[in-house]
C-alpha cells in the first residue's frame, strides 16, 4: 500500500464536512497525487443501500447490535470497493468517519463495549487502519447547538436526534481511543473558528501529502 | 426462557421448506402451545430489508465478509424482534436456518474461517442457541439436482447458483458443527422420500413438543 489513508472523526456538529471540503481543495492544489474523497457509512452501491437503512428515521426499533453489525458490513464493502484499490494505486484517501466512529458511538455511547465493537470491526477491516486520523474535538452541547442552529440548513438524522448525554459519551469514547493510539490521532480544538480549525489541520497534514 | 427453540438446517435442496410446513401442521395438531414459524435471514421489517439486499442477484460484487456481517445483523434483529419475545412467552419457535447456516456457508464454504464467523455471530446472538437443531443431510450433487429439477417451480437465488464444490464444502461445515455439538443436532438422511424424512424428524421432536 503506497497511498496515504486519512480519516476525519469527531462528534456531530464538530464541523467534519466543512473541513473535508476545504482539505480536498487544499490537497488538490498542493500535490499531483490523485485524491479520493469518501465517507462512512457509504462508498459503492451496496454500502450506500446499507447507509440508507441505517439512517432512515423510521427504523426506531433497530437494535444497537444490529446497527453496529450494519456499520461493519458497510465498512467492509467500502474498503474492498474503494479504499484498498485507491491505496494500492498510491492515491490519497480522505474519509469522513471510519472505525473510530463505530467504537465511539456503538461501543462507548450505546454501551455495547469498546472491545466487542472493535472485534467485529477487525473482522471487517482486517488490519487496514488509517495512517492519520484528524479528531475534531468539541463539547457535546456546543456541537449539538451548532446542528440545531437556525442558520444551519441541514436536516437532522436519527442519530443526531439523540440527547446531549449520549454525545458526551461519544466524545469520551474518542478520547479513550486517542489515549490508546496517540501516534495515529491528531487532536484539533473544533470550538475555534472554521479558519483556525482548518489551519491547525493543515499544519499537520501539509508535510504528509 | 420457557419456550422451545427448534432450527432446521441443511444444504440447498435438502427439503427444509417442505419439512418446516409439515412440522408446523403436526406441531399445531399435537400441542396447544403457540407456534411461531420463521426463517433466516428475516423476521421483522429491518431484517427483511437486509434479506432483500443479501439475496438480490445483482449484487455479484458483494464481498464474503460483508455478506457474513449482513447475515449476523439480520439475525440480531430477528432474535430481538421475534425469537426472544416468543421464547419468553413459552411458545415453540420453528426457524428455517440460523447461526449454523452462516458458519457452514460463510465460515467453511467461502473460506472466511469457522471461528471468525462464530465470533461475529456470538456478538449477534449473545448465547441464544437453539434447543434442538434438525440437520437434513444430503450430498451436494443430489441436493443441487433437486433444485434444478424441471418439476420445481422455485426460482434460483444468487447463493443457489454456486457450484457443486461449494455445496460440498457447506455440507462439510455442517458435519464439523455436528461433531462439536452432537447433543444439539439431530441428523436425518434427507435422500429418503419426503414421508420418510418427516417421520424421522417427528420421531425425535414428538417427545419434545
Amino acid at each position: 500500500m503506497s497511498g496515504l489513508f486519512i480519516t476525519i472523526e469527531g462528534p456531530d456538529g464538530a464541523g467534519k464536512s466543512s473541513i473535508v471540503k476545504r482539505l480536498s481543495k487544499k490537497i488538490q492544489e498542493t500535490t499531483a497525487t490523485p485524491l479520493v474523497v469518501t465517507r462512512e457509512p457509504g462508498g459503492g452501491e451496496i454500502a450506500e443501500k446499507i447507509r440508507a437503512l441505517l439512517l432512515d428515521p423510521i427504523h426506531t426499533e433497530m437494535d444497537d447490535r444490529t446497527e453496529a453489525l450494519l456499520y461493519a458490513a458497510a465498512r467492509r464493502q467500502h474498503i474492498i470497493d474503494k479504499i484498498i484499490p485507491a491505496l494500492k494505486r498510491g492515491d490519497i484517501v480522505l474519509c469522513d468517519r471510519f472505525v473510530d466512529s463505530s467504537i465511539a458511538y456503538q461501543g462507548q455511547a450505546r454501551g455495547i463495549g469498546i472491545e466487542e465493537v472493535k472485534a467485529i470491526n477487525e473482522f471487517a477491516i482486517e488490519g487496514q487502519k488509517p495512517d492519520v486520523t484528524i479528531y475534531l474535538d468539541i463539547e457535546a452541547e456546543v456541537g449539538l447547538n451548532r446542528i440545531k442552529d437556525k442558520n444551519s440548513n441541514r436536516t437532522q438524522d436519527r442519530l443526531e436526534l439523540e440527547e446531549v448525554a449520549f454525545h458526551e459519551k461519544v466524545r469520551q469514547g474518542y478520547l479513550t481511543l486517542i489515549e490508546e493510539e496517540p501516534n495515529r490521532f491528531v487532536c484539533v480544538d473544533a470550538s475555534q473558528t472554521e479558519d483556525e480549525v482548518f489551519q491547525d489541520v493543515w499544519n499537520v497534514l501539509e508535510k504528509r501529502v
